[in-house]
């Protein structure tokens, strides 16, 4: 009887195993893991701390007796794989509870090995109630650390996701949190001016959020607990830390075999999911993805691709050339709930876009997710990235309390096959008061883009109109009614409401700088065309206006 | 100065004004409309009679004062346009409070004259509270009428979007509503398994259904009011009725004028919006579509289209060649909430893809919506119909508790570029615990049909399954728990626990006709894999399982 061996028990690892049990069920298939745990939802750790999730047994898919009598698939925890024999087709293991070395054959071997949290080498950090949070049985003394009571404070060391999630899981539980992130905002895989947006809630919801600065080192008390993050501003008080700077792809066990990596140093698969040594395959997170805009190697260790990669490393493993099955590339969409904020991206950002050396044009649009006589309807902010030249779309950041998750994942569609912007305006997308808006913010944002383009507008980012505050010569017209106004304005703002623009400008010099502010762009729009109607050389407007600048207001 | 003239002032005629204005600044805009509300939210109006929206104001984009000072648009409110000149490129209207006949002339004309609800000469259709509802004044009518509190029983005619809506409604204001659909099924432009299930909802909220049957009769007390609708076998207590059997397009003006209509009895146009006569433009609910999938005309009046094509409309007016603006064709998408349960469709149900000549191969999936482990996740079910030669994807229906507007809107974005199911199975959506599963229902549902297509299960439907019920020649084996077994399952079936199948059936013929039944299918499938493997030739699973069977469980 042939061999089916996998290596690691997450979500590659078993759907793998169980995708390839379906196809070939006169093999054995064996899988080997390190850990205790298996089959468990990697993703959902951080509301398992917050206790969102009560137990851990809602994390775990499946156990291995399930999967012996499910599937008839030996799953066997608790043995590390230390070697991979090629020539001889064989794993040899190590079972961590007797130490014995113990050899398995292989037919087909797949790796799925996953990747581990990165730990810098700060000072001190080896210091009690230093975690990272990747593992269920991490997440298991994470949470009795938690239920003890005895952490009053806690510093979460990165601003991704994983780190936001804690951050707002443990102020959720009363826990006063700060987020330290290098980068000058968090989230560091989107774009600044969205993802302030987002740092703007966590500040509101109490966390204290440190960017552009390193941990430089933890202290601890006499008894070896963590006590204060250093960071070269700060000393932050820290009864528990959460380490969570980022993922490496576990890799050891691949290379000592010869197995080739990639530019991004996970393991190097063609579409097909195999390596470059016969009959052995990688899948998920140790393993190398395209980038489906870029065509170049890129890597995103994502649950979603994770059960993709498996799935066809299952399928290959005896399929014949017809129904092999491959997997072109992907987009690294994801998203990410905040407190009340959500936030999703989808392609390359602004300044990837650039870095790639395409002709880059973005916008910036709010919009309501849904009818806005509906109750219940919220904002949304969605960030367009095209290229000018061909109209094809790059990327998209969506952020607000309303749906994101929708827009991106019809954009992200959109993308794969090679939409043009103009494609996605004209998207037949369904429309009932309680769901959408009859102009869906995808369609709003795409036109808005479009007429950007087409120079029927000026736009100026949040960043840019920030950096013009200063500007003396840049005159701020908020064009809104004066009581919106006397809310909330950019400092510096003159306020001449949209309908006496004609009258109070009619005495300007027409080459003077004129940034045009409204709610969300639209109105600014209907100003801007009176202004260049009335001969005004150098009029913009606020993209997105006061509902997407993170900036300060007064 | 040149003039715009557009007929027609609730969504497209609006959109096209207010558009073209932006376009030409220089230019007169006007709009008549025949009404005295203008630019509102046609699909709000049974919301507005359930009172989820308390005031028509909500509902009322913008008033003719708006329109006026912050456009600098004239709509002319109780104008009915009545003949169109084209050769003078004038339009003649009659004021209706004056009764005078005024003369418009047009460099540009916009068609934006919508459609009417369709009313059936049924006898007594005469009678007093028998309404359509499609202006906010019919609404404001209705609204009356119930706060009077003198209705107590109410029948909706008709079972599609509007009329499903209205019942809901209707019934959360505390009057019992029958709904009579002439089809044997309501929604009607969904295939049968799938609108079952939200008749299903509707019967539990307490709605009564009557399908299959028309009304032939309306009954009137002696001041004229309705009392009973008559069916061929009910005589339905009704003190209000809502006749709700569809809607034909505005068209008598344009034919008076010599514009052509297209197949569907709407107005032909051109991608641009053009008709046969120069300089007029038809949009909106009163000109035709294309089926993006069939490339034949269609008529889909719905509001999400309207908007594109009086923004297209307006773009194109005076529009250079390479700057003009088109509409390739639509999908039909659509999505209704009906009490508890959300129903979405986009492209081609089954039998119309049948009659298309397509080979078609369909799947039913049910899925969470997002993470089994986050709390408030819910059930979906996805049909999705594809072309087996081509693998194709034609249209999708999903429906269920959970979030359906994501994946249908996805999936017809998908449509739109000519997607594989293959193309589906590999989409990267973006996954978060409180957004999507890891594998989004979408993928899932595609893998599963992949499967169907390469031999690897054989499914047969809910309503295959249902004829079966009564051949004693097929076994329906329920291979769930006992515990799960005796709670519901389909009439007649055993209960052979997935493990024990093996033993139980060792001495059944391999020739029975078996058709194995677990929750979604995803059990069964394995169960079919082990009976294959056993020799069985006829062993099917039944497609989507008990959640998506829509008829009676014991």
């Amino acid at each position: 009887m042939k061999n089916i061996l996998v290596i690691g028990a997450v979500a590659a690892g078993t759907k793998a195993a169980s995708k390839a049990r379906r196809e070939n069920m006169d093999m054995n298939v064996t899988v080997l893991t390190r850990d205790e745990y298996i089959s468990y939802a990697g993703c959902g750790l951080p509301y398992y701390i917050g206790d969102v999730i009560k137990s851990k047994d809602e994390l775990l898919v499946k156990t291995p007796e399930a999967f012996k009598k499910e599937f008839d698939i030996d799953v066997l925890t608790h043995h590390e794989a230390i070697d991979i024999l090629p020539e001889a087709k064989k794993v040899v293991a190590k079972d961590l509870k007797t130490d014995k070395i113990k050899e398995f054959k292989y037919d087909k071997l797949i790796l799925a090995t996953g990747a581990s949290p990165f730990v810098p080498p700060i000072k001190g950090v080896e210091l009690n109630n230093i975690f990272t949070l990747r593992t269920v049985s991490e997440a298991i003394k994470i949470k009795q650390l938690i239920n003890t009571g005895k952490v009053k404070n806690a510093v979460v060391v990165g601003g991704g996701f994983i780190g936001l999630e804690v951050a707002e899981n443990l102020t959720e539980r009363g826990i006063k949190t700060a987020v330290v992130e290098l980068l000058d905002h968090v989230l560091p895989m989107y774009d600044k001016e969205m993802a302030l947006l987002v740092q703007n809630e966590l500040m509101e919801h109490g966390v204290d959020v440190i960017t552009g600065e390193a941990v430089e080192a933890f202290e601890g008390d006499s008894d070896g607990n963590v006590k204060y993050a250093v960071t070269p501003s700060k000393k932050i008080p820290a009864d528990m830390v959460i380490m969570s700077v980022g993922v490496r792809p576990n890799t050891e066990l691949a290379q000592k075999a010869g197995i080739e990596l990639g530019d991004t140093r996970a393991i190097k698969v063609n579409h097909n999911m195999e390596t470059n040594i016969e009959d052995i395959y990688a899948v998920g997170d140790c393993a190398e993805n395209i980038n489906l805009i870029t065509g170049k190697p890129a890597w995103f260790p994502m649950g979603s691709t994770s059960n993709k990669t498996g799935r066809i490393a299952a399928i290959n493993l005896f399929a014949e050339n017809a129904e092999r099955d491959e997997l072109r590339g992907v987009l690294g969409t994801n998203v990410v709930k905040v407190f009340n904020m959500n936030a999703a991206k989808t392609g390359l950002t602004e300044r990837e876009a650039v870095k790639e050396g395409f002709d880059v044009e973005t916008v910036i649009v709010p919009a309501d997710d849904r009818a806005h006589y509906y109750p219940g309807y919220k904002k949304i902010v969605t960030k367009l990235i095209a290229d000018r030249k061909s109209h094809k779309v790059l990327g998209a950041q969506i952020v607000g309390e309303g749906v994101v998750d929708k827009p991106i994942d019809i954009i992200a569609a959109a993308i794969t096959f090679g939409a043009r912007v103009d494609d996605l305006a004209k998207l037949d997308l369904a429309y009932a008061p309680p769901f959408s808006s009859a102009m869906s913010s995808t369609i709003t944002t795409a036109n808005v883009w479009l007429n950007k383009v087409a120079d029927k507008v000026k736009g100026i980012s949040p960043i840019e109109a920030h950096e013009k505050l200063s500007d003396k010569n840049v005159m701020f017209i908020d064009i809104r009614a004066e009581e919106e106004y006397m809310v909330k304005t950019i400092p510096g703002a003159v306020n001449i409401p949209k309908g006496r623009l004609k009258k109070e400008l009619k005495d300007t010099p027409k080459d003077r700088e004129i940034i045009l502010i409204c709610n969300v762009g639209k109105n600014a729009y209907l100003a801007y065309l009176t202004l260049k109607h009335m001969g005004f050389e150098k009029a913009a407007i606020l993209e997105g206006g006061i509902n997407a600048y993170p900036y300060e207001l007064q």
